[in-house]
Formats: structure tokens, C-alpha cells, sequence
């Protein structure tokens, strides 16, 4: 019952495209990539827990398209499979069944089926049109927008990669009903996130609405994931390739999230938890440099508590954490650069914080 | 002694680069490199072969250069390393050498150090600038325009890559006098290959002076590669993406000539010596569909003999090489498509040729 669907528009001038919202709308997927992404043979790049829940209402709604021939390929699902092993196996499995030039990729999944499909579409034969569908909810109001594409090296994240931006993306707000609750309240951290970097009127409509968002409300989810995607749409169509500095803020909370996972191998905490709790560490190095008051750091933490996410850092090698920090992709010779908070609604870029000062905000005093 | 110097603009747009022609140009390479792509980090991205011979001078060339680093890396010579395998080496040996956004690659070597080292700046952290300075007459006239990178998979060449478009490109032909004799007339292939497609006048000249370019005649070299680059920058501009059907002209002779190096596994035959057996297989599919006279063909024949490069395809297995060819990128849903000439200076893209009847072009009636 697609009964109202939300469109928000990506305006990247000649690479522009459409993020369609709404519930039931996996039933119309073959219309609306026949209308984005024509072609006669595509490929359905999906993971072995979303494939076999999703794959056969996918393939079944293009049945209406004549001579559209469609292959399913299927990855061990889960961030450990984000790397260049099983991205090789993606690209010999597309030689093997006879993908060409002609034909189109549809990542059908969650942030990492997104960033594998999208990196296998954007350097198989030096590039593919792809569509994007995702299943998770961070996968809905994150990785639909932006072109950001990869796998992780054994030493960090997101370091081989592509931007490549899909040619149209269809979010079925149904697809999350079934999501675990974990895995749903992980995707709320990137939520809660746009509300802190770029709207305080959102962040307060969030906190007004905690209840039937855990509820998963349709309607609510409708307007959280257009609203979140408008919010990217607009950063990243300013710096389409993290340039000028502007798609920056998005990366609130995500020097020490990525440390996080790294020094924990992406087994201890979902992306989404992980964000949580870097947020609030770069909310109190704000703190701790003065820049924002401390009932900002406390508004995010009361917020994030009453979602279920994790508000605590464990005890970790302060270190190691460290160490991960220094390798990231947005240190600058050596020096760290954060975004952090001046209040709800607004962030700024600060570039050359010290390692030892940026080690404080692990933890509260 | 940089006595005279050519420069080709490649006029891609906000893509825009030079590239510089000349002998002894190595020594001036800092300042070329600090001038298109200033950085504080470089990444000399090379070869087993080349590396010993002209890394120091390269990085000698930086000496006056303040505050900038460099780091070498190498991986062993040859078309067998341009895979997966060697290239998640590079990636992870960037890492280790703390290469970040602000590094710059510089690709010192031949085609495969061009495509590896394009590949990997292309990817690194999603896309890092690079600089070019080839070694090879191939290199010179062939990867040093178009931004063509990547690797092979083990079923098929050039599979996986991107088009990333250098800074910049130096080129010293003084490189080129200690070119072993094979490799440097398999360059001469590709030169041929741009009379045959796009300049009448060219092939008569390189008909006039095969014995001063056999003799790699600097001033003759510049003026040889010089127009090589501005016939291919005039093609690429045109189609940088080869999405308009202009930029398939540049693959006259290559739907063979990848057949070729597959079957025999990339060892047999280089790549300029495969262009040569393929120009001839495409030039006798011309005659068979009735599209050249005869006498083009043995022109072609004529002066690629009269260079020392083969002209006469081994026995191999028909079948094997038609399966390759049905699994090359230019491949259109089984149909085969050729780039086939007229007349000397002209070629046409010919689409939907039988594999039987390709088959036939392989050896003379």
C-alpha cells in the first residue's frame, strides 16, 4: 500500500536523482528502476540475511518488464565481509555470469550491502548505473545519500573507495519491521544525529516523539527518513566530494566511532551504537575546549538514553584508541581534526586538536 | 638539457592537464609535480625494473622542494602483478606510510604502473590527485591520455577500474634509450594504431622514418609522441567516459588483441605486439565485410613488419579465442562490436558481427 510516498531530490546537477519514502513500495521497485536505470540485464548485489527475505518480492516486481534478465549474487551478511576479498569474489561472480557495460547493479540491503554493490558498480569495467534499496534503517537516512562507496582495510575503515552516486533510491519503510530492535535503535543514533549538526527543530520533534518512533510508526518513520535525507541531500549537494569542507559536519562523532570499531574489530558495537557514543565524546571535547555548554551534551545523552543506545564508553586502551584516531581518513598529517557542537542545530570543523587533549573525552571526569 | 619541449593540453574541463614532451625531463620533475599537484606527501608509486633505474632521479628532482616527502613503493614488474592481489598490497602499504587525503600519487613506469598506480589513487580514501611520468613508448603514447586505470581478473583484462584523470603528465623520451628492443618497438604498435584511425598524414610520415624511429631519434620521438597524445587528447575530450561511441576508436585491433592475451595468459605476446595481430585480424574482418580495400591491410602489414612487429597470428585455439572475445567489456549481450577501417585515417565502429564470422579473421585466407 504505497498510500503516500515521499520523494526528496538529490541535485547533483548532471548526476542528480530521486530517494522515493514510503510504505509497500518494494512491489513498485521494478517500475521505478525501469524508469531510473533502464536496462536488460541487472544485477541484484544482497546479503545472506536480507536476500532470502526480500530477493523473490524484488525479482517478482519486475515480471512486468519484457526482456529484463535478472541475477541475484549473495555475500555473507555483516561489516566483516566489507572487504576486498569478497569484493574480488563479487567481481569474478559479475565476469562469470556475463555482466557488460550495459548492465545495472541493485544493491537490495543495509549500509554494507550499499557500500559493496556501489564500489562493485562504480569499478566493474569502470562503472555501472546502480540503484539502491535499502533495508536498514541507518542504511535509509545514511548511505542512501551521499555516493560514499567502499570496503575496509584490516587497518581501517573506508579506506579503498569511490564516490558514485546512484541513479535513483527506493526506501520501503515496511522492509524495517522485521529489522532486530538493536539494529533498528543503531540506525536511530544517525538520526539523532542530523538534529544535532544541522536542526534543532528536528532534534526537538524527536525528543517529543521517542515512543512511536520505537513503535516504528509508519507515518513517523515516513517523515524522520525524508527529513533526515533532505537534510544530506542539501550538505552533499554543497560538497558533492568533501571538498570545501561543508559535507564535513557529517562526520559528527565519527573520528572517535571509527576509532571505536577499529580497536574492537567491528564485532563489540554496531555503527550506530558506536556513533552514540562518539557523539557524546565529541560533544564533551567541546565541552572540554569550551565551545559548547554542558546541557548540550547532556540534551544528546538524555535523548540517545531514552532511544536504548549506549551512552558509555567501556574501558578500552586509551592508546590503541588513540593510535586508530591517527590513522583515520580525516587526520591531516598527524594532527586530528573533529566536528563539534556549539549547540543543538549547529557544528563547526576544528581542525589541529592534540592527541592527548582528544583522549580526555573518552570518558567523563 | 630540456632543449625543446612539447605540451598537450588535455582540455577535460575542471579535469584539465598538461602534458610536458621532451628529453632529459626527469630532472625537472619536482617542479613540474609542485606546480599541477602541489603536496607535502607524495607516494612514487613504481616497478622491480624501473624503480632502480630512475627513482633516485626522480626523487633527486624533489631535493629543493621544502617540507616534501617522499615514500617508494614497488611491486614486481610485468602484466601478471596488475591483479587484486597486488594492488590491496599497495592499498595497505598507503596505509602504513600514513598516506592521507592530502598525498599525492605519482606513477613511475610503464602502462601496469600507470593503471596499478592510477587504480590505487583513484581509490585510496576514494580518490587521491595523481601525476604520471611514464617510462615505455606504450605508456608515453597510450595510458599517459584517457585516465583509463585498473586491473584484470583472471577471466578477463581491465575489468575492474575507474576513469581518473591525472594532474598531470611527464613524459622524457631520454627514458626511452634504455628500453629493451621488443618493448620499445611494441609502442611503436599503438603509434601506428593512431595513422590508421584518426591521421592519413601521420602514417605516411612514420612510413618515411621508420629507420631514424627505429634509431629512437629524439627529435623525432618528441614529434612522434607529441602527436600521439593530441590525437588521443582530441578523442578523450570527446568522450571521456567512452559513452558517445567517439572513443571506441581507440580500440582498433583491441577485440583481438584482448582475445589474444587472455588465451595465451598475458604471456606470449606484448601488449603493443597483440595490437599489431589485432589491427591486421580487424583490418582482413574489414575486407571480409566488404568495408576496405585490401591494399590498407597490407599497408598496415608493410609498416608494422617493416618495425620488427609480428604480423602473422600463431596457432591457437579458435574457440578459445572467440569465447574470450565474447567476454570482453565491449561486448554488447553476446553481440560482438569492432572498431573497423575504411581507409587508412578512418575507422567506423561496426556493431552486431557474428562470432563465426570474426572467427575467420584470425589467420588470411
Amino acid at each position: 500500500m504505497a498510500s503516500q510516498t515521499s520523494c526528496v531530490r538529490v541535485a547533483l546537477s548532471d548526476r542528480a536523482y530521486d530517494i522515493q519514502i514510503g510504505a509497500g513500495l518494494l512491489a513498485t521497485a521494478g517500475e521505478f528502476v525501469g524508469c531510473c536505470a533502464a536496462a536488460k540485464h541487472y544485477v541484484v548485489i544482497t546479503d545472506g540475511n536480507v536476500g532470502p527475505r526480500f530477493a523473490d518480492a524484488l525479482c517478482e516486481s519486475f515480471a512486468s518488464l519484457e526482456d529484463a534478465r535478472l541475477d541475484v549474487l549473495s555475500f555473507t551478511a555483516g561489516e566483516a565481509s566489507k572487504n576486498i576479498g569478497s569484493m574480488q569474489r563479487l567481481w569474478e561472480q559479475m565476469l562469470e555470469i556475463g555482466a557488460d557495460r550495459s548492465t545495472v547493479v541493485i544493491a537490495l540491503g543495509g549500509g554494507v550491502v550499499g557500500d559493496m554493490a556501489g564500489f562493485a558498480a562504480a569499478t566493474f569495467t569502470r562503472g555501472l548505473p546502480f540503484v539502491q534499496i535499502p533495508t536498514t534503517l541507518l542504511a535509509d537516512v545514511d548511505s542512501s545519500v551521499g555516493g560514499k562507496v567502499g570496503v575496509n582495510l584490516p587497518g581501517g575503515k573506508n579506506m579503498v573507495g569511490a564516490f558514485w552516486q546512484p541513479q535513483g533510491v527506493l526506501i520501503d519503510t515496511d522492509l524495517l519491521a522485521s529489522l532486530p530492535d538493536r539494529e533498528y535503535k543503531a540506525g536511530l543514533a544517525e538520526v539523532v544525529k542530523y538534529g544535532v549538526i544541522l536542526d534543532e527543530a528536528f532534534f526537538a520533534y524527536l525528543e517529543g516523539c521517542v515512543a512511536p518512533l520505537l513503535a516504528r510508526d509508519p507515518a513517523v518513520l515516513r517523515q524522520v527518513i525524508s527529513r533526515c535525507c533532505q537534510l544530506k541531500a542539501e550538505v552533499v549537494v554543497a560538497d558533492e566530494r568533501e571538498e570545501t569542507g561543508v559535507r564535513a559536519v557529517l562526520n559528527y562523532g565519527h573520528t572517535f566511532c571509527h576509532a571505536l570499531e577499529t580497536v574492537t574489530e567491528y564485532r563489540r558495537f554496531l555503527h550506530g551504537e558506536a556513533v552514540s557514543l562518539g557523539m557524546l565524546c565529541a560533544s564533551r571535547l567541546a565541552e572540554d575546549l569550551g565551545r559548547v555548554e554542558r546541557r548540550v551534551t547532556a540534551r544528546q545523552s538524555d535523548l540517545l538514553q531514552a532511544i536504548g543506545l549506549p551512552i558509555e564508553v567501556p574501558k578500552l586502551d586509551g592508546d590503541a584508541l588513540t593510535a586508530a584516531m591517527l590513522k583515520d581518513k580525516k587526520t591531516r598529517h598527524g594532527k586530528l581534526r573533529f566536528v563539534l557542537p556549539t549547540c543543538i542545530g549547529h557544528v563547526d570543523v576544528v581542525d589541529g586538536v592534540s592527541p592527548d587533549r582528544a583522549k580526555k573525552a573518552w570518558w567523563p571526569k
